[in-house]
Formats: structure tokens, C-alpha cells, sequence
């Protein structure tokens, strides 16, 4: 049975973890006050935009940034087994959203410390990867393991060390880590390690 | 005398350019539908966010990407003298916002093309640079201008190539062009251009 908060809410649904989800990129409503928006240009832009005509708050959007590494330990590099969607149950680089206040590398340590349990050094900037059709640029560094542990954290189901002829290609979970592995292994081969900045279609 | 639109708006304030600004950082209702946000860890996170318990939107927040050139002919740099605020008056490489729907290269080309009136062609990435504490990273791509035409637009009151020894470092607009100007300098002295990767605390 549902109760209901003070404000009218079933508080029980906003306790489910179902419940929640990110916001979509749609905005109907002023982050500010509150309003209707209307899809216009401003004054001295070019494009249209989403504006408050109530507070004059023109909102924005741009491209989200992607950070994770490729963490190598005794020649093996590191994937995450996928706990969660999208693409739950595929092999993944540790790698997740940037958050506020945070560098790149301080981000991608942080997104293999929490999937894979691992603590990571890292080399320097590995691929650079635009992926315009979904708004996102993400961005890899070539990383070394400081030992052998692992605890993968709840969005992933295992974690484990893949030597490059173990890869598995046919169940990998974004063109991001396909790429960014293929670079690694072409890279091995001539014994100079990127950087690499390419676009995914 | 201000005129009332249909929503009870004054539409001539919203005609002035001063009207609209873009929308801060900190939000107060759902983008979505319009209710007041909360400041709560939503299931399975592990940090604060804005989130709405009327439907459940969680508004992420994440940096965003500046993108520019650093547009070169004949041994010359080109800068602009910004026209508007931030840092009017002051000299910068042509740069801005990155927009949706477009790759790194695409954003700093249309940069350049909008704020100096130069067509380039680019040579490859040149400089990576965290500014954590605006929650930004900023990119800028090494490249060549394909003839002298400049044509500064709105954003600028002037766009010139200065000779290596006439950058004028008094008077640049940001501490990731004086940056970037300077691996330019040394990487001149090398003969070895990029990428660099820097933090700016």
C-alpha cells in the first residue's frame, strides 16, 4: 500500500529504485522559476535555444564528458562485466560520467575505484573520443595497476584481468572500448602509446 | 511603457538583450514537470543531487567542454580582442562553448570561423586543460589558417596574427590561452607540437 507524504507524494514510490531516472535532455520547465519554456533564439545567438520569457534564463546544453582508464597490470588489461543497463552482461573499461569539480584524471580514478575496486596510475591521456550522435566525448587514460586487487562495486558483476589474446571482442559493451582496445593493441605492436583522438560515426 | 503578452509577460523586456543570461548552475524545479527539487542521494548513488519526487527526474550535473584553435599562418598566431564580458577588451584564442550534435573539431572550427572570420584546417589536438574549480575542460586544436582573411564577428572588436615575440601576455583573457600560448612557445623551441595534457587549480 502506498502512504502519502505531507506534500501529497506516495512516498514509497520515491523509495523504489525504479522510481528514479536520469532527466532526459527535453526541457519543458525553468530550472529557475519554474515556467513553460519556449524554444527561441536569444537576442545575439544563432541557434534556438530553450528561454525563460518569465526570469530570462536561457538554458543551455551541451555535450557530456565520458572518463574511465585501461588499466594494464603483467601485460593483462582490466574489464568490467556489466551489472546494469545499458548493455548489462558485456565486458567493459572502467570509465562513467565526469562529476562536477572534478578533473579528468581524478574522474576516470574514481569510475575504476568504484566499478572494479582497482587503484589505478595513470600513464597520461590514452583516446579522445567524439561520439556526436549521442552528445558525448569520452576520454581515456592508459593506466597501470598498483597491485593484483579487485572488488568490483554494484554496477558491475565481475571484474578480471584479460590477457590481449583473450579479449572478448564479440561481447564488449560500447564502441568507446572496442576502439579504444583496438588502438591499444595496434599501439603494442609499434611500442608507442597514443595519444588518439578519433570519431565514432 | 512595457506592453503585456498574452502570458501576462512584458514582451519588451524580453526583446532587450540585457533580459536574457544563461541559466546558473544551481537548480530549484523539475525540468521535466515543473515541481520544486529536492537536494537527496537517490538509490544507488552515492552523492547529492537535484532530484524531483513528483516524477522522479534526476538532473545530473556534469563539466562542460570549451573547444578552440590556435590558428597559425605564416609563423603568426591569430587572437581576437573579445568585444563582450567575460574579460572584455583582453586577447584570447578563438574558443567557446562546445554545442550539441557536433565533434571537438566541428565546435573549434565553427569558434573560429564565428569569433575571427578565418577558415582553418586543423592539424591535431594540442592542448587538454581541467579547470576543475569552473567545472570546465577546455580543448584546443593546433591548425592552419588557409589564406590571411579575418573577419571578426559580435563576439569580437578585432582579430590579428601577432608574431611569436608580440604576443601581447599583458593582456590575454583566460589562464588556458596564456597556457597554451606558452606549450606553444616551448614546443617551438623543441619542434615537437603536443598534445599536452595540464590542470589549472
Amino acid at each position: 500500500m502506498l502512504t502519502v507524504s505531507q506534500t501529497g507524494f506516495p512516498a514509497m514510490l520515491a523509495d523504489s529504485p525504479d522510481f528514479f531516472h536520469p532527466a532526459p535532455r527535453a526541457q519543458h520547465f525553468c530550472s529557475q522559476c519554474g515556467t513553460p519554456l519556449v524554444r527561441r533564439m536569444p537576442p545575439g545567438d544563432n541557434r534556438l535555444r530553450d528561454l525563460c520569457e518569465h526570469c530570462g534564463a536561457v538554458h543551455y546544453q551541451n555535450p557530456r564528458m565520458v572518463v574511465g582508464t585501461v588499466p594494464i597490470w603483467q601485460g593483462k588489461v582490466l574489464l568490467c562485466l556489466r551489472a546494469i543497463e545499458p548493455r548489462a552482461n558485456t565486458w567493459t573499461l572502467p570509465a562513467g560520467f565526469m562529476e562536477l569539480a572534478e578533473t579528468l584524471a581524478h574522474g576516470a580514478m574514481r569510475e575504476t575505484q568504484e566499478e572494479a575496486g582497482a587503484a589505478v596510475e595513470l600513464r597520461g591521456l590514452y583516446t579522445v573520443i567524439d561520439i556526436p550522435h549521442v552528445d558525448q566525448v569520452h576520454v581515456y587514460f592508459l593506466a597501470d595497476a598498483v597491485d593484483a586487487t579487485l572488488d568490483p562495486g554494484p554496477e558491475s558483476q565481475d571484474a578480471r584481468y584479460f590477457a590481449f589474446d583473450e579479449i572478448p571482442w564479440e561481447n564488449l559493451s560500447f564502441r568507446s572500448v572496442s576502439t579504444t582496445l583496438r588502438c591499444l593493441l595496434e599501439d603494442r605492436e609499434k611500442g608507442c602509446f597514443g595519444p588518439h583522438h578519433l570519431v565514432l560515426d
